[in-house]
Formats: structure tokens, C-alpha cells, sequence
């Protein structure tokens, strides 16, 4: 049984230890979802700074969610030794089953990176990747290891957001796929298997065309950013977080999708032809008047603390998921 | 203060008594909207038969409700008179404040039924359209009372989504608009204004830009069906359900929307220049591949059954956000 931030007890871990390559935003944030898995968890970071303020930050975050009432006491003692920094690469990947690089979405620097931890991971050491831009063919190709390596690309952060987009390349071992999936599902995430890249993946490509509406709609004015982020959050994805885009067609007619689109088919044609096709113009003062119609400070204070609003809730929406699963 | 269906306490109501006009899927669960705001509510349908269906639905849906506890056995008993069928529209409309039609989306009978309506309903009554298609100008226009015609397009069901697009003609007085707003706001709704008509008003277009991308993701095979809703249930809509789109933008960078399209406006456009932009090709055969991936049948007891947990989903849901108001 996969373990959860509500107090569940320690699983038997797939991996004993896991490490963690890149330490940033997304990197230190992996380390809360591996503890979660009953791993051990080692940060390497190239600049050693980076991988000692990701272990604060692990146990600042934990220590914030034993006070909103998320993460147990108990959890929080036996995590406390369960991360450690490291300032030598080999080092952090002593003994580690599992390895989630997190670094720059530069080619020549993922090569680099991946001829390196190639060298120096354990013979059987999984080296999955969150990129979200490039294509692990590129990389996978010119290392001796190119058999296990992976892309595991989350969402930000992956420790509240389950969601992870796999994909293999040419060379991965079919084993090496089902084992990522195996261990993220049992670490409490979402993995999702591509068939082969595509730019964006599907999480982004999705994300992308909502962004290619919204910013259309605002920027027409026909209504202000706060009615548009409404329609979704008071609206539409009140259906999706529970049911997708699919299941919300499915939903909508008596029988079913094929009902659905028989009847609106010709409605969709008509609305996609009069979609807006071209990016939007990403200018700094529609930026701005954005941030100001949904009410949202361009300052690090206010962003944090929406984010941590955001992420308490999506922690009680999982709970709530998880509490009623689908019949 | 707005009730829900967690049984408030019944609130003063603005209009002593509504009318539904038209009471099919939509028009029978808005009863359940205007009775939560304190409303009498008269049904009327141009099929006599159907309001009766609708008025037995009204109750069946509340017991139900009762059942799950999400309604309280007082608030059954007080809503109990205050539904009734009437197979005469000019006694529907009879001592109403704010009339909601739901008719068929075709010009030619929505300008008969406007005139119809004009012509029985009490002289300040509201004349508001659920129409998802047509431009209020297009009807408003017609009649003498247009300025007291006006669209309030819900999402289905409405006494579950709370999102209602508002759009106001050329001749509509501002405080009809301003009136319905306040409204549907005190019946539990989240009205959003349109300063203009578009096709498709905001919601159906970003479904629709949803649904392009969904289902070119599925047909050129990258990934099934189910791992594409699993993006939206798992990843995006997560975030969304809380934040909106814009407001999941802005916390993807330590100071909001501006730097993360400064930062990331190039990998959008490249996104952005590889979506499909032709709409699906809508076939038979892949509706039901669709269906089977997601895991639900094309029959109409699987649907029921699935939207009935939707529907307690989304007022669990409601309740989380309503209990824990953004900061």
C-alpha cells in the first residue's frame, strides 16, 4: 500500500535508497515524495549549497504540514534522518536504486550529466529524468547505461501534484519502465506512459492550448482574467479533477460519449474553427493587468502564500478522492 | 448569505417566486438552484407531461440527497410546496420576479417563446435565457421587454456547477444584469459577465480547445485515452480547480505570471506552434475506443451511476473550498 502525507505508516520500500540529482524547485521536492515511498534519500546538487538549503527546505516543509496537521510527528522524526546532503556525486549514489535527475533542460548538459551518473550509479540503478522538454532518445543513446535510463517528468510540485509522464527510448529495457512505474505508483504518484515524444509531452500540450484560449479571451475583451479563471475553477474543472475531459464528454450525454458527439459535433466544428490558432503576444503590461483582475501580487510574499494555500488544498482534494473512489 | 445544500438555513429570498420555462436536464435542475435561494418555483413546459417528469425529479433528486446527507429532512419538508407544474405558461409565469427558459437553441422558436413571455409575465419580471449558442441580440431585440431579457448560461447541472455566463443586449438595463448577478449569486451560483457575445461564450471554447488537443493526443496514438485524463484529474486540474489558469500561471514563478512567461513564453510558442488546430474527426469507432479506455460504458445505467458520484464529488469539493476560503 502506498503511504500518503496523512500519517500513514512507513511501506516497505521498493528501493531502500533513492538519490536525488539537482536540487531546485522540482529536485528538493521529489525528496518528499521518495521519504513517502519509505526510502532513503540522498541530495547531490554541483553547486553543495543548493543540496544543504533543499534539505532545510525538507525539513522546513515537513515541519510546516506537522502543523496544518498533514504529516504526523512520527513521520516527521523518522524522516528527519532519512535525507542527507551530499557534496560528492558518487557519493549521493551509493547504494541508490533509484536516481531522479532534475537538472537544466540544456542537451549538451543532460548528456554531461547522464554520461557522469552513468559512470558512477550502482550496475542496477534506474536514471530517470524530469525533464519536460527533451526527448530521452537524445541522451539515453550515448550512454553505455542508455538500458536504464528514463524520463519521469512531474508537475510542479510533485510531492502535492501525482501526475508523472513516462516515457522510454529506443534502448530502455521494457523492466526498467515497469519498475519506475511500479515505484512512483507505490510512492503515492500518478505515472502516465507516453509512447514516444512528442514537444510538450501531454500535460504541457494540454496546459498550452488552455493558455492559448485564455490569454485569446482576455485579450479580446470579452471578459477580465478573474471571469475567465472562474469559468474553470467555479466550472469546468470542477468536473475535471475528478472525471477528465473525456470522462466529462462521457458524462454529458444519457449514452454516453458517442451521443454526446453525435449531438454536438457540428457545435464543436463551429467553436474550434473560431478558436484563436496563434500564441498570445506575452506582453508585460497584459501580464500585469492579469495579475491584477485575478487579485494576485507580482511579489515572492504573495506567491508563496497562495501556494501554500493551493497546495493544502490540493492536499484535501486528494484525500477526498481517495476517501471516494470512483464507482 | 447564499445557502447550499448542506441545509442552511433557508435565506430571505430576492424574488419571492421564479418560473422555469421549459424543463428538460437543465430546466428541472435549476429548480433545485432557485429553491436554495428561498424561491417558489413554477414549472412550465410546452409538454405538460414533462414538467410533471421535472417536478418528480425535483423530489427524487432531494431524497436522494437526504439519503447521501447533503440535505437535511427540514429543508426536504420546507422545499416540498414550493415546487409546482403548471401546464398553463401565463399561470406559470404568474406573480414570478425572474423567469429562466430553457428551450430549444434555434432563433425561430427562442424569438416565439420571447414574445410569448413577454406578453404573460408579470410587467418587472427577468427574462433570462440558459442558451450556451445564441446571441441575446439576436432575441432581445424583438420583443418590447427586451431590456429586461438577458442570457444566464449555466453549466450542467446547474444546481451542482455553480459557473453561469452572463451576457446582456444592446437594450438590456444595467440593473436587470446587475439584478440576475445578485441573484444567482444569492441562490449559490458563481455568475461571470461577457461584455460581448462569441461563439461558444468562454466555457464550451476552452473545453473545446481542451477537447482538440485531447482528442488529437489520443488519435495520433502518442498515449490511450485514460492516461489523458489522468493528466487532467491528476495533474492540471488539481491546480485548476483552485487557482483558475491564470492563477496556476502566476504561481509557477517565485514572482508570478510575468516571470514565468518571461521565462517560458518560447517554450509556449513552440507548444503552441505544434498543437492540432483542426477539429477531431468525431468518428464512431473512436468514441468507443475512447470509452473503453476510460473504463466507462456506453449504456445509460453506467452513466447515471457515474454521474451521480460526479455530482457528490463536486459538492464535497464545494464544500472544501467554501470551508477554507483563498487568503
Amino acid at each position: 500500500m502506498a503511504a500518503n502525507d496523512a500519517g500513514d505508516t512507513m511501506p516497505k520500500p521498493m528501493f531502500e535508497t533513492a538519490a536525488l540529482v539537482g536540487t531546485g524547485v522540482i529536485g528538493r521536492s521529489w525528496s518528499r515524495v521518495f521519504v513517502r515511498g519509505g526510502c532513503r534519500v540522498r541530495l547531490y546538487d554541483p553547486d553543495p549549497e543548493q543540496a544543504k538549503r533543499a534539505l532545510r527546505w525538507f525539513h522546513e516543509d515537513v515541519a510546516l504540514d506537522v502543523r496544518e496537521g498533514l504529516v504526523t510527528k512520527d513521520d516527521e522524526a523518522l524522516w528527519r534522518d532519512r535525507v542527507s546532503a551530499h557534496a560528492d556525486l558518487r557519493e549521493a549514489l551509493t547504494g541508490a536504486g533509484y536516481v531522479q535527475e532534475s537538472g537544466p533542460e540544456r542537451l549538451d548538459l543532460k548528456r554531461a550529466i547522464y554520461q557522469t551518473m552513468d559512470a558512477a550509479a550502482e550496475p542496477d540503478a534506474i536514471l530517470a529524468s524530469s525533464t519536460s522538454a527533451l526527448d530521452v532518445n537524445e541522451f539515453a543513446d550515448r550512454v553505455k547505461g542508455g538500458w536504464r535510463c528514463i524520463t519521469a517528468h512531474p508537475v510542479n510540485p510533485p510531492h502535492i501534484v501525482p501526475l508523472v509522464e513516462i516515457q522510454s527510448s529506443r534502448v530502455t529495457k521494457p523492466e526498467v519502465q515497469q519498475k519506475t512505474v511500479e515505484f512512483l505508483a507505490h510512492c503515492g504518484q500518478k505515472p502516465v506512459v507516453l509512447k514516444r515524444y512528442i514537444n510538450g509531452f501531454l500535460l504541457n500540450r494540454i496546459q498550452a492550448a488552455v493558455v492559448r484560449e485564455a490569454f485569446h479571451l482576455a485579450e479580446s475583451g470579452v471578459a477580465d482574467a478573474e471571469a475567465i479563471d472562474s469559468v474553470i475553477k467555479d466550472g469546468l474543472a470542477l468536473r475535471w479533477a475528478f472525471i477528465g475531459n473525456f470522462g466529462a464528454n462521457h458524462l454529458n450525454a444519457p449514452e454516453g460519449i458517442g451521443q454526446y458527439f453525435g449531438r454536438y459535433a457540428d457545435a464543436y466544428r463551429s467553436m474550434i474553427g473560431d478558436l484563436n490558432n496563434e500564441p498570445p503576444a506575452f506582453e508585460k503590461d497584459m501580464m500585469s493587468r492579469i495579475a491584477r483582475e485575478i487579485g494576485m501580487g507580482e511579489n515572492e510574499e504573495d506567491v508563496k502564500r497562495m501556494s501554500q494555500w493551493r497546495d493544502r488544498m490540493i492536499v484535501r482534494l486528494k484525500a477526498l478522492k481517495k476517501d471516494h473512489p470512483r464507482p
